[in-house]
């Protein structure tokens, strides 16, 4: 199911990459398979215009007039040409667009596409529609501009993805996401070529659907807050429009509380339930041993298998600790009665029947790690959150397997982590007969700390590194390149709503009680939230409930401010040279004053008061830095002593603030270091 | 059906005002009627809870839900409190409201509240439970902070509105806004206290709903951007959980091209129709004479009185110019077999036939000013674009009326000329009699100019002063006032997901090709977009496919930063001092300055090309006013001559540019006068 490239063609892709001149360095993301710069540019003007040759469909011809929206949009050009209709003139197009049949929805489908350009035509060809609109997406990411207007630079682009399988999970039911953040981030999906979106709708603390026929589910389980069926029909069609698959989670057995807040009796323990509103782990389960479960879930099913029609059904299987099973003496009896003698066999009993009924309805399994136990049939699909040693395992013994560990875009890690993480790592072992097992890989977006405000900020760009890591070739990984290029698209990503950015200075306006943030957006640019759970453990206890409008949430996963300050320190030490310094000196002043600055803001907004230790830190340690960078500059060292007691210094300001922490200090303790030894 | 309120509560409630400390400075908008200070603070802490007393209905306790989340997000507090149910424990929670009975969503509704704060306790109480969810609003602007936390000041307040009717209309068949863009627009008009949305459903340009009796009014009208059922449902139902009316239009006979796309039989002319690109006032109208037309409108109504439950059903009826009509020699033979002489005549047969259908379906007949023919019945509605004086000729002729005139907030004007507007101006001479038949007033945004990017812009703030128009006692009117209030509103605003400031930077973003946008910043922040219908006599035909991506988008319609400078001009011109000076003199210098800084944003930028002229006038307009300003300063006075010569050049950069025009010269151009005369 996967598409193979051969190193050679990867290699030559690079070279011709690299052969471009500067001025035309592109900004591809993901990089296309092969890209071969030719002479010239295509001119854009306000008669550009596109056709389809040879027929075309609505997903196509809708994507094309999305594509003359934005291309307007992104130069202020009156283009002349009306709304795309599917008898277009075709042949007289500045870019035309062909393709030779409509795309089906499964992974493994065709989505390559060829772009050619040279100056008087641009030509984009696909095998299926699919491939037409992610050329759409390469052609914008080509436009270009001088001084003469705007452009595509002639180029000849050959491409497709590597995996077959590229999506993005989002958790709707800890903290539920209105339709329209769904929208916004299937188009940024679809801008970076990925073709599922992965859709976690029930858990312990929601369940987000509605059903008509357990009309409970939906109304004792979500608060009022759940997807119509009219809503999940409107998303669906949207993501198909789009060329993406949409894979529902109804994580069962555990997870599972907000269902018997409806139906307590399908519940393995006695209850009374609620919906659930702190995080982690939980108890409740489905009673495996219950007749009438399967009963349910046939009906439960049936009914959501008519409501979303990808062949892929995610049944979750995660996490259940099986205490619930343990003390219900009913289980005990049908464990003994069935010859079960663990509870993993007991839940792969209850994946067996659970199975039965997605064939039933023509649905293949998906699940997480847990449900992969021996006995279970092919055809089901293991999604890894363990590690590339299960994924590796799962594809060993014939399982399709999709990865999610290493891409936890809710634990706010950098995107070279996520870069660097392979489906299939070049020491991973895998036979070439395992190899077209692992189809692919998934982004994770839970949900725990994240609001429809903020939710956007902590799924991109850093997704669209992992987007590339899916689909481009798998030599394909300068995080240095990565960086530069995920910035631009990055920005490019604003135009499709995604408010990544510009919710940032509207929380701080909230923040300050104002307009004027300036220092405000000094300290949160280099401010970056907790990794991975350790917002969990700093003393407060998160709930659904919780705020999520503080300092931390403003604050970007990853400084950018602070990735080019490191790399500012290295030049520095590298060259000692007077711009160099010159540069490190500008931040650390500013990050000096911003404390004096930030005073008055923070003396009248109580919400910021936890934000002082971390002003106060902040410029003590851009004190340390300069006085460092002065010792640098003089050609001079300092004793260890000096060192020791600097080092204790950022040492304490490293600490955990707000659940957050400084994100520079680390390259100041580099300057520190430096200044204590002979240069 | 208009609340009257004694011209002595008015007077009493701005004496009770501004007897506040200043540290207790309101920034209630709409004004209540009465607010009286008290002694002492409520502190909020993480313990704050909400509960009814006396039984609740589900739009309060959502309402109370959102209070409390919205009083989370400011605040940054955990607050205990879970998601408010139905059965609430009452007497124990720190803040009780109570209301009688559930209320109507028609206009005259008692919407009145009354809050008291002491101490320890905060009670809310109303008639209605819409008057509990105005209180609401109410109280999260009362909320206040010190060095010692949140709090809400001790205060009794008494309020209810003065107009029933406050409504805002949205365009959405000249630019189709989605479902998001609709509910965010909700939430700000909730918290402004507006209770109707006037929902412009249909124009020359698009049929925006879903028919399933006659679906190709939306398949062959509307290029596939409309609303399904389901959406329109969805929104009614988010609209009345706000207490907000939603009343549909249906703009005909005229402004109805996009029908003919699906019905051209219906129209009065022979076609072919195709959906409307261009704007402006076209022929196409429905044939009245055509008894076929009534027989599909009796359909088309009934179903849409079935999808929509407002009282009210909007007909249009505007600027239909007869010209089809004339040149229907069936209609002319028509109007002679009826003895009907004319076309608005003609327009009131027709009128006549819509009001039979209309009733059978229990809707009251909303419509423009057109539609006031002699021999239509009392029981229609009067929308008046025209003026007060149309106004009060319905209202005296026993007409119930709203009006429009003045609230157009497409048209880029200041808040304060909307807020100067009143429905009844006290010069209007309205007898006592006809004095109820004013019921309030809309304010429309039309869409020919904005996207869903960026309408919030042009609606917020400023739709906020309209508000308080029709809200608050005729006699609060001091528009500085009201400034400093808007200021906080808007920023408030935001957090209910509204873009009219988040947009901007990111819409400079993409201009600017990069992160820093600092210098077209200070460009925009004094740039506006021409006034009025200028925009479309500037030598470009905007269409429904015209890009509204440039600066003159991202530029608010009224200028804060002008209107500051200019009030910073008035302050110095008065005192001459020092401290002014160089207030006024900060300003200049970076205006001076941004043309430098801008020049390598517009070359890398050819979307930024027309800018140019502006950033350079900017800085010409500074330099003359630096000139000014250091003659004033120094206490000595120039020539007539130079005072012409100064002028002129201003005179010059005034003129429009890229659609837009500098809205300081005119603070300029006051220095240059001043320094020409002796001080």
């Amino acid at each position: 199911m996967r598409t193979l490239l051969t190193r050679a063609a990867a290699i030559f892709l690079l070279a011709a990459v690299s052969a471009a001149a500067p001025a035309e360095k592109l900004d591809l993301m993901p990089v296309p398979s092969s890209v071969i710069l030719t002479e010239g540019t295509f001119r854009v003007d306000e008669d550009f215009s596109v056709a389809a040759v040879g027929g075309t469909g609505v997903r196509a011809s809708r994507g094309a007039s999305r594509f003359m929206a934005r291309l307007a949009g992104r130069t202020g050009l009156f283009l002349k040409q009306d709304f795309l209709s599917l008898e277009g003139d075709g042949e007289n197009a500045a870019f035309i667009y062909k393709y030779g049949r409509l795309g089906d929805l499964t992974p493994g489908e065709d989505e390559s596409y060829a772009i050619t350009i040279s100056p008087d035509r641009v030509l984009l060809v696909a095998r299926t529609d699919l491939g037409v609109l992610h050329g759409f997406e390469t052609l914008l990411q080509l436009l270009a501009s001088d001084r003469g207007g705007y452009y595509f630079p002639c180029v000849q682009v050959g491409d497709s993805p590597r995996f077959a399988w590229r999506g993005l999970l989002i958790d709707c039911a800890r903290h539920f996401m209105p339709v329209e953040v769904i929208k916004r981030n299937l188009d940024g999906l679809a801008a970076v070529k990925m073709n599922v979106f992965h859709w976690h709708l029930t858990d312990y603390q929601g369940f987000r659907v509605e059903s008509r026929i357990f009309p409970r589910l939906h109304e004792r389980g979500s608060d009022g807050s759940y997807y119509t069926q009219a809503q999940v029909r409107d998303v669906i069609a949207y993501a198909t429009d789009r060329g993406i698959r949409v894979m529902p989670e109804f994580d069962i057995p555990g997870h599972s509380t907000s269902w018997f807040a409806a139906y307590p009796e399908f519940a393995a323990g006695p209850g009374p339930y609620r919906v659930e509103r702190r995080f982690g782990i939980m108890d409740p389960a489905f009673d495996p041993s219950n007749p009438a479960v399967y009963g349910f879930f046939d009906r439960f099913f049936g009914e959501m298998a008519s409501l979303f029609p990808d062949p892929y059904l995610h049944i979750g299987g995660d996490e259940n600790n099986g205490r619930q099973w343990d003390e219900n003496p009913d289980i005990q009896a049908f464990k003994k009665a069935n010859r079960i003698f663990d509870n993993q066999a007991l839940q792969a009993y209850f994946n067996g029947r659970i199975l039965e009924i997605l064939r039933k309805y023509g649905r293949r399994m998906v699940g997480w790690d847990e449900i992969l136990e021996p006995g279970l049939p092919k055809d089901i699909v293991i999604q890894s959150w363990r590690g590339p040693k299960a994924l590796a395992d799962a594809a060993r013994q014939g399982y399709a397997a999709i990865l999610s560990h290493g891409y936890y875009v809710d634990l706010c890690q950098p995107a070279a982590f996520h870069y660097g993480n392979d489906p299939l790592p070049s020491n991973g072992g895998l036979s070439a007969e395992a190899l077209p097992f692992v189809l692919g890989g998934e982004a994770t977006m839970w949900s725990e700390l994240v609001s429809p405000e903020t939710i956007d900020s902590r799924i991109w760009p850093r997704t669209a590194a992992i987007a590339e890591r899916l689909w481009s070739p798998a030599e394909v990984r300068d995080a240095g390149d990565m960086y530069r290029r995920l910035e631009a698209v990055a920005l490019e990503l604003e135009e499709l709503g995604l408010t990544h950015y510009k919710n940032q200075e509207m929380m701080l306006r909230r923040l300050a009680g104002g307009e004027d943030v300036a220092a405000l957006k000094s300290l949160v640019d280099v401010v970056e939230p907790l990794e991975q759970y350790k917002r969990h453990s700093q003393g407060v206890d998160y709930s659904v409930l919780s705020p999520l409008t503080r300092l931390v949430d403003a604050a970007q996963p990853e400084s950018r401010t602070a990735r080019l300050f490191d790399a500012a320190v290295t030049a520095f030490l590298r060259t000692r040279d007077r711009k160099s310094a010159d540069e490190l000196r500008g931040h650390l002043r500013r990050w000096q004053s911003q404390a004096e600055a930030l005073k008055p803001v923070l003396a009248r907004s109580p919400a910021l008061a936890e934000v002082e230790p971390l002003s106060r830190g902040l410029a003590s340690a851009a004190a340390v830095g300069l006085e460092a960078l002065d010792v640098l500059s003089a050609k001079t060292v300092r004793g260890q002593d000096w060192v020791r007691e600097k080092s204790r210094i950022l040492t304490r300001i490293r600490q955990p603030q707000a659940h957050a922490e400084l994100a520079v200090i680390i390259s100041i303790e580099r300057l520190v270091t430096a200044a204590g030894r002979k240069s």
